[in-house]
């Protein structure tokens, strides 16, 4: 098991990495000793995980399983969490655990912020993009059936528990959502990452233990030391965004549910990607290297039937838009970015056109 | 006008009170520099100040008016604030400002906390209830169906405006319930504010303005330094809450509206007082001392019609409750008090029997 630090000022919390991790009673007890603990899962990750799980903790523990998928990441979602802990009658040094997906982590992280204006909370992410992104930094946060991620909070977990055991479990389609984030960190600011990836997207597409972890763990670096440098993306965090902002414009105009968020971010990036050569940044035969190594990732980078101008809509609304107007992540080179006011509706749209497949 | 600074490590914000604040254009553009900005306000307080007090904005801005009333207090409004701030697509440096009571105050903090991780959020509090408590301090919230402030979030306004001419409209029976948590502040820490209120309750009843600067300006600082203290009610910011535990729990069982806020700390706080003479804290004589003061201010010291074994259960619930069972604040003589365990059920279904009126 390997264990990284997140720094936030007085604020500091372990991120545990392995495999087992989510058996180890020593662990566990050591990081979660409040009395009354919930532990929130989902109907797919509970069946396999959450017995062994609750074993391995110390004190009796109570379960809350929601359905499977990002159309239950809503505010009414986040009531019941919150009515199951009231009828518990949990006190505010009650811990909540999110077992499971980023789905999960994200409701139930702002359930823990907002119940009694805040309980401790723990992550065990079981999906590839939870373990490497949506776990790490403390993003909260629901969608409104207009928008992802439009209310929430920032709000840090007191431990995140990896076991890449998990991983075993994951369906191949999630995997390579996951992925889109692992290549998202090597082209925003690690080239060597990015050309390591190169080299082994094929064991990590079949699982392997060491290079999985090795992923992971540079993976959380990256984003535990953007995140300590800027908490509240005023800055330098925003560039975790690399294809989001198209990404989310995608989920949101196809109906939650339809792409998986990773798949979203996968084309997201490549119109990043494309929006970064037409401006002069990267070379076309970049954006051919961008596209090849999402695709062997088993992501889609182009998609069907999408509606530009439905599109351009929906990006208006993306919180990374203030009222300076739509600010994007661009690629300056591989493993390196920058965060640029969006050009012209007339440029975005005919990137976006060049991404439908029909 | 006079201005307190609220210092919360590397944040801080002004506390301005006087009369007319809210019609200070030059305070207001330098308060509130947003671009979009929405005000949110109550069905009473709008007609009587909305319409000056957005003519003295420099921008345009838009608003959003609530029902009045604690039973508004809930989710579903919350809910109903996010919604109109995507419909009118505000941007994360977009400004929410709660022009109104305790509840427009609570209700619209939380949802500036929640829209997207946390807008700017400016307090302009129209109650004596709001200027002396809820609008200082930063906690936000939304009751449950079955617990007051369960759901909300710590969160600090970039300033409050305390315009006292707007106390002039306030009823008599909304003055009263600010002036309990006034006299909190007197009994809690500050032996000679609370004789000070003891000869000039009358005046501030006829709402004299230096008095009333004064009393305002008085609670803005005690609680202003028992906040920069101890922002997130680890310890002595819990002093705060004197009273409100019986208070919260009649509010529950009363159904919320039945009583003010005020009207139930004020029972509250004559329970606890009587329960610190049991404990042997204070005399008798005390116990008659801060009855009169209360019921000098216009507030009811006993309830009727209580089942305190209903009453007992609504505090089990109250957030003051750790896992170590429930807390409370006892006097321990006028104007110093601290957090005890509470005593047994039967002493406590005692006290409250004896505040029973019939």
């Amino acid at each position: 098991m390997e264990t990284i630090s997140l720094q936030l000022g007085a604020r500091e919390y372990p991120i545990h990495i392995g495999s087992g991790v989510l058996r180890n009673t020593k662990l566990l007890t050591k990081t979660i000793s409040a009395k009354q603990v919930l532990v929130v899962s989902n109907e797919v990750v509970a069946p396999l995980y959450l017995d062994q799980f609750m074993a391995a903790l110390p004190q009796d523990t109570a379960q809350f399983i929601l359905p499977d998928g990002e159309q239950h990441k809503t505010l009414a979602t986040f009531s019941k969490i919150i009515d199951h802990l009231i009828e518990l009658r949990f006190h505010r040094d009650a811990t909540l655990v999110a077992l499971g997906g980023g789905v999960v982590g994200d409701v139930a992280g702002f359930a823990a912020a907002a119940y009694q204006r805040g309980i401790d909370f723990v992550q065990a992410p079981t999906t590839l993009l939870a373990q490497v992104d949506s776990s790490v930094g403390g993003k909260t946060a629901v969608n409104h059936p207009h928008a992802k991620n439009m209310i929430g909070a920032f709000y840090q977990p007191t431990a995140v528990l990896t076991d890449i055991a998990t991983l075993a479990t994951l369906p191949a389609r999630e995997l390579s959502a996951g992925l889109a984030e692992v290549i998202k960190y090597g082209l925003i600011v690690d080239p060597e990452f990015y050309e390591w990836l190169e080299s082994n997207i094929g064991l990590l597409r079949s699982l392997d233990d060491t290079a999985m972890t090795q992923a992971i763990r540079r993976c959380c670096e990256i984003k535990a030391n953007i995140v300590a440098e800027d908490e509240r993306e005023h800055g330098r965090r925003a560039l975790l965004n690399l294809g989001h902002t198209f990404g989310h414009a995608l989920e949101a105009i196809g109906g939650y549910g339809h792409w998986l968020h990773g798949e979203a971010v996968a084309i997201g990036t490549s119109m990043a990607a494309r929006l970064s050569q037409h401006l002069g940044n990267i070379s076309v035969a970049d954006c051919e290297r961008i596209d090849a190594l999402l695709q062997r990732a088993g992501l889609p980078v182009r998609a069907a039937e999408i509606d530009p101008d439905e599109m351009l809509g929906a990006m208006q609304l993306d919180k990374k838009a203030g009222s300076g107007g739509l600010r994007l992540i661009l690629i300056d080179q591989i493993g390196s970015a920058s965060i640029c006011a969006a050009p012209s509706a007339d440029v975005l749209r005919a990137i976006i056109a060049e991404h439908c497949e029909s």
